[in-house]
Formats: C-alpha cells, sequence, structure tokens
C-alpha cells in the first residue's frame, strides 16, 4: 500500500519493467500514489537480475517499493477483460514497450484516449515514438554515448567513462514523472488526459547543461576533466593519504584560506596561483602542489581544518561510506525495505510523513485475489 | 513570455540563482507556467559566467528562456512591497538560498504559509534544511562525491570522475519540480500549499540505483567500470578506426550476431567467450580482441554492420556531434533563443505545441516596467 502524500488518490496502471518507468513509478509510489504493476506472466525482467538476497532480486526490490503486482497475460481474453477494468479506473498508465508494441497489444493512445478521454498515458522508451531510430532497442550505455555525456566524463584526455549508475534510464524516469503530473495538472484545468512521450536519449540531451551553448560560442568541443571543473580551480577532489578531499575554491579569497588551512599561505603569494586565471594555466602544478601537503595527513584531518576555514569541501565518499554519512542518515536517505535498505524519497514536504521503513516490492502476481475482488 | 502548455495559469515567482533552482524554474517554465525571477541589484551571478556571446552569458541563456526580470532590493522597503505582491497572486515560490538566508530576509515559510496559505515554497539547498550540514555550502562537484556518485564513475581501477555534466544541481532541479507539482496537485485537492525541501545530497543518494542495495546485499562496495556493465559483456564502448562503438549485447544470441556482424563468427564458440559469465571473466582479453578487429574501419562502417545485423549499438558523440544527429533533431531536442543555440524541453505531449524557437532568456530587470503596471 503506499504511504499517505500528495498524490494520494492517484491510480496508476503501471505496464513498465526494469528500469526507467519503475523508477518512475515508485517516485509516484513514494509520494502517495497508487501503483500497480501489470506484469506479464514471467514478471518484470528486472526479478531476474542479481544479486539476490533470500531469492529476491536486489535490483526489483530497489525499485518496486510500495507497489501491488499482478500478473496478466495480455493475449488472453480474460485478463484482458482484467487490465480494461484496471485501465477504467486509472489516472494514469506507464508503459516502456519499444514504440509498436503497445498498439500491436490494441492499446495504443488513440484507442484509449477515445474510450478514457481522462487517461493521462506514458510512454518512456530509449529513443521516442518519433524520429528515424524510433524502433531501435536502446540501453543505458548507448543513450549515455549517444546523448554526448560519456564524452564529457572521465579523465582528462583519457578514455570517456560511462556515469557509473544508470543517468540514462533514471533521468528519464524523472522527466516522465514531471510529464505525468504537468498532464495530471492540465486535466485538473481541462478534464483532458495526454500523452507523455519521453526518450532516454532526449532526456541525455537535456542534461547535458550549458555544453552546446558553450561549444557553439566558443567552438571548443568540449571533453572530459577528470573531476575538475572548466574554469576555477582549484575545485576538484585532491588526494590526501588515505582517500579524496574535494575542495571547491571559487574565487582569490578562498583560495588564500585553503592555503592557511593546509599551512602552506606562501602559496597563495606566488604569482602562478595569484589569480584564478594563472591557477588556471597552471592547474596541474597547482593540484600536485596542493597534494603534495595533503598526503602527510588524512581525509578527516584536512575536511575539519578546512570548514573550519570556512572552505567549502567535503570527501570523496564510496557507497559504504555513504551509507554512515550523518547528513545521509539525519535526512533519511536510506530507508529500510523488505530486508533490503534502499535510498529514500529526496522529496521532504511540510506535514508530510517520511517514513523510514517502506512497504517491500511485491511477490509476482501477489495482489491477485484482492485486485480480482476491486476489480474483477 | 511562456508557451502554451500544461502549466498555463500557474505563475512562479523565482528568488533562486545560478544552477539548480533555475534548471526547475526553466522546465516549469517549458511546460507552459509563467516564471517572473526576481534578481538581486547585481542580477543573477550567472549572467557573469562565461562564456558570452555580445556581452550575453551562453551560461545564463540556457537555463533562463521564457522567463522574465525585474530587480529587486529586498532590504529596500518598496522594493519589498513589490515583491509581496508577486507573491500574494503567486502559485509557487522557488528561492535556493543557503537554508537561514530567507528567514531572514522575513519570508519564512511559517511567515509566507501564514499569509498565503496555498502558495507552495520550494526551496533547494546542498545539504536541506535540516540535519548537521545544513548550513554547509555545497557546488556541484562536493555532492556528486559525497553522494558517493564520483566513487562510482571513471576508468576502471582509475581515478574517479566527476559526471561531466552538473547532474548535483541538475537532478536537485528535477525533483524538485516533481516536488512542486506534487504539492499542486495536492493543493487542487485540499487547497493547501506545502513546503517542498530538495537537497543536492540527498537527490545524488536517489539516483544511485541499485548501488546501495547490492553493496548490502553482495559485501562488495562497487567502484568505477570505465563504460563496462557490471555483469553482461560486451556491453560497453569498443574503440574503432575513428571513435568509440557501443554494443550492447545482453545474451548468447546477441554474442553470435555481434561476432558475425564483424566477420569473427569463431569468436562465439571460444569456451573463453562462449557464455556471459565466461565473457566476463575475460572481459579485459574480449574488449581487446573486439578492438583488433574493429580497428580496421571506422565507426560508421561498424553501426551499419551491427544494425543491420540487430546487434543493440551507437556511436560515442561528443558534443558537436549530438547537435547533427538526426534522431536528435527530429525530436526537436536543439532550439534556438535569443541567438544560442539550447537543448529543447524532453517532455513530449499530445495535442501541445513543441516550438523550435523560444522565448530568450531577459535582460536583468527587462520587465520591470510591465511588471510594476501589473503587480505595483
Amino acid at each position: 500500500m503506499p504511504v499517505p502524500g500528495p498524490l494520494t488518490g492517484t491510480f496508476v496502471v503501471d505496464m513498465s519493467r526494469v528500469l526507467a518507468g519503475p523508477f518512475c513509478t515508485m517516485l509516484l509510489a513514494d509520494l502517495g500514489a497508487r501503483v500497480v504493476k501489470v506484469e506479464p506472466p514471467a514478471g518484470d525482467d528486472a526479478r531476474r537480475i542479481g544479486p539476490f538476497m533470500e531469492g529476491v532480486s536486489a535490483y526489483f526490490a530497489s525499485l518496486n517499493r510500495g507497489k501491488e503486482s499482478i500478473a496478466l497475460d495480455l493475449k488472453e481474453a480474460g485478463d484482458r477483460a482484467v487490465f480494461e477494468q484496471l485501465v477504467s479506473r486509472a489516472d494514469v498508465l506507464v508503459e516502456n514497450f519499444r514504440p509498436g508494441v503497445i498498439e500491436r497489444l490494441g492499446y495504443g493512445w488513440e484507442t484509449l484516449h477515445a474510450r478514457h478521454p481522462r487517461l493521462v498515458v506514458a510512454s518512456v522508451s530509449g529513443f521516442g515514438q518519433t524520429g528515424p531510430y524510433a524502433e531501435r532497442p536502446a540501453y543505458d550505455v548507448i543513450v549515455q554515448a549517444m546523448g554526448g555525456m560519456m564524452s564529457l566524463t572521465g579523465p582528462s584526455g583519457g578514455p570517456p567513462s560511462r556515469v557509473g549508475s544508470s543517468l540514462g534510464d533514471i533521468n528519464a524516469g524523472l522527466f516522465a514523472a514531471v510529464g505525468i503530473q504537468a498532464a495530471l495538472l492540465e486535466r485538473a484545468r481541462t478534464g483532458a488526459g495526454r500523452r507523455v512521450d519521453v526518450a532516454m536519449l532526449d532526456c541525455q540531451v537535456a542534461v547535458l547543461e550549458n555544453a552546446i551553448a558553450r561549444y557553439r560560442v566558443s567552438g571548443v568541443v568540449p571533453g572530459p576533466l577528470g573531476t575538475r571543473h572548466p574554469s576555477i580551480a582549484p575545485f576538484q577532489a585532491l588526494a590526501a593519504s588515505d582517500g579524496f578531499v574535494v575542495v571547491a575554491a571559487g574565487n582569490d579569497a578562498l583560495f588564500e584560506k585553503l592555503c592557511g588551512a593546509v599551512g602552506r599561505s606562501e602559496l597563495a603569494r606566488e604569482p602562478r596561483f595569484a589569480s584564478n586565471d594563472a591557477r588556471m594555466e597552471n592547474v596541474e602544478q597547482l593540484a600536485a602542489t596542493l597534494e603534495d601537503t595533503l598526503a602527510a595527513e588524512p581525509v578527516a584531518v584536512w575536511l575539519e581544518r578546512l570548514l573550519d576555514a570556512g572552505v567549502p569541501c567535503g570527501p570523496l565518499n564510496d557507497v559504504a561510506q555513504v551509507l554512515e554519512d550523518p547528513q545521509v542518515r539525519a535526512r533519511n536517505m536510506v530507508v529500510r525495505s523488505g530486508g533490503f535498505e534502499l535510498t529514500g524519497n529526496p522529496i521532504k514536504l511540510s506535514e508530510t510523513d517520511d517514513p523510514t521503513t517502506r512497504e517491500p516490492a511485491p511477490g509476482l502476481d501477489a495482489d491477485r485475489t484482492a485486485l480480482l475482488a476491486e476489480f474483477g
């Protein structure tokens, strides 16, 4: 059952599988929507992605908490009737089949819109419902590469790197959640549902920040920069004795404070480091010089000194360290759900519960009896 | 003026600056909301971030299209009165000051909520309004590091890398847009506005995908993997003669097709590559063997052969190539706005215009006269 939240009363039928669609509907469930997952008889493919704990996929668990499940064979008349009953009462239908599949099932947008004019239908796909690549298969790694993100990520001058989390999928799920809610707000005004068409590739392009404008104005194709900022120094990760410290000294005053805090006040007066322009020109030397000093002590010592001096900084945490971080814990960003530890909901709302325990992801077809009684 | 869209009629007063807040309000404007940017007399700091075209910041232009601007000194009584008039008619107020600043201006949540019970107030900050780090300054590079994303990104075994676009800010802007719309939907039901508290750090944790559950179940702290998938091979970027081809061969049948398409059918029968488990065990050898072959021809040749064979694949595009991509163009993901080329809106809605030209970002205080006439 969903937690109470701003979307309480919103009913979502979710035919999506694996990552982008389920991330979107998990966010809606975290905000209070009721989400019924309609799975094929074999279940969402994500149920078979490891690692497993007592037979349950951690991958599936981290994307499907708080949802209900029913398995339906949409080639079978009885199951189609159940599906149609669910859809007739839904506010939102979410699917992430390849374009054309939902039409072949007989549930294309025109058909559904004619039958259920208030229904919002969201389709999340690799390349979108239109355009020359519409029917190509896509995976996170492909859209991260095609959309330019990979070309901006990795060591300076080195090989391009994939963002280590599937942001090709996740950003599409986020934009889909924005589009669905916008359509629900419009429906409140007009009474009409809309088709929301979100492509993973489009979403990669949409989060390139100012890279396109920057390239067109400067003529320089941006490449990867390691952890560095393109125009401010020092603004990067620097190695200490037991890990990395990230510093963000955005102006001369902060650079002076930084130098003082690490016991190297003289650096701020050297011509090669005296201004941001000079520091950018000598950015490799600057990092090497600071790292010579930072190598003497562990991350925790430097962070304390830098924070005391008012220099923006932080540790470079691995996933185990993230779990122990006091701020992450205080903000309830790690929750328990069905025996798993999962990430919490980052949307914190006044007067709204943010429970530390969430309903587990459903077993395949776990809610069949209750759903048939309600919708049969 | 905003484009017509699902949020037509929604009025947003935007005190946010630089990146996370303005990205959020740009998305709302792209969906039809009216966004009035309330800037300090010196303007949003982003106006001073290069590169510039005819004196206009490309950085600012790519985050503020379709908004109006008024410069107000919130320490001055007359300007405060104008601000209060704007807020009294607003549906949403967005700010990304450090926690405590808006309270010191006299516009904290309790005050505003008492005066304007229907107003939704969204606060985007580095660490959130609560918790031990609430008042620390944050920048994209700091939250990417603290939230674990950097530890997952970069070459295998190599130094951690920052995601090359400011996703620390942008994901916070996206979650804020989700939270604001959820609050507006709740308000349509209850009449009451809510405070939306979104932290950049929380949002980094929220997009770690299954990394936390995976770590807890397996006990292995995940690290960077270059462009590779953690458990499927080949699923990565491979070097051809003039760039990289990304292949995603998720099972044995696709691997056989891949080998056939590049003229190396025998590879699929070698024991070291005959199953996914074997390929994962020999993943470096596999990449090197395929790259020996791929080095003979350019990316375009390989893509044609792989696509013909039905192997999911794509090019690794730099930003210049993204701009020329036929799918990106067909989906209208590059738009013109005030002389700049910017990314389009990835939320495509039925019956809704998606213009290729967007209103430019406003000059500082450009809409003062009209706004004073309307709200003065």
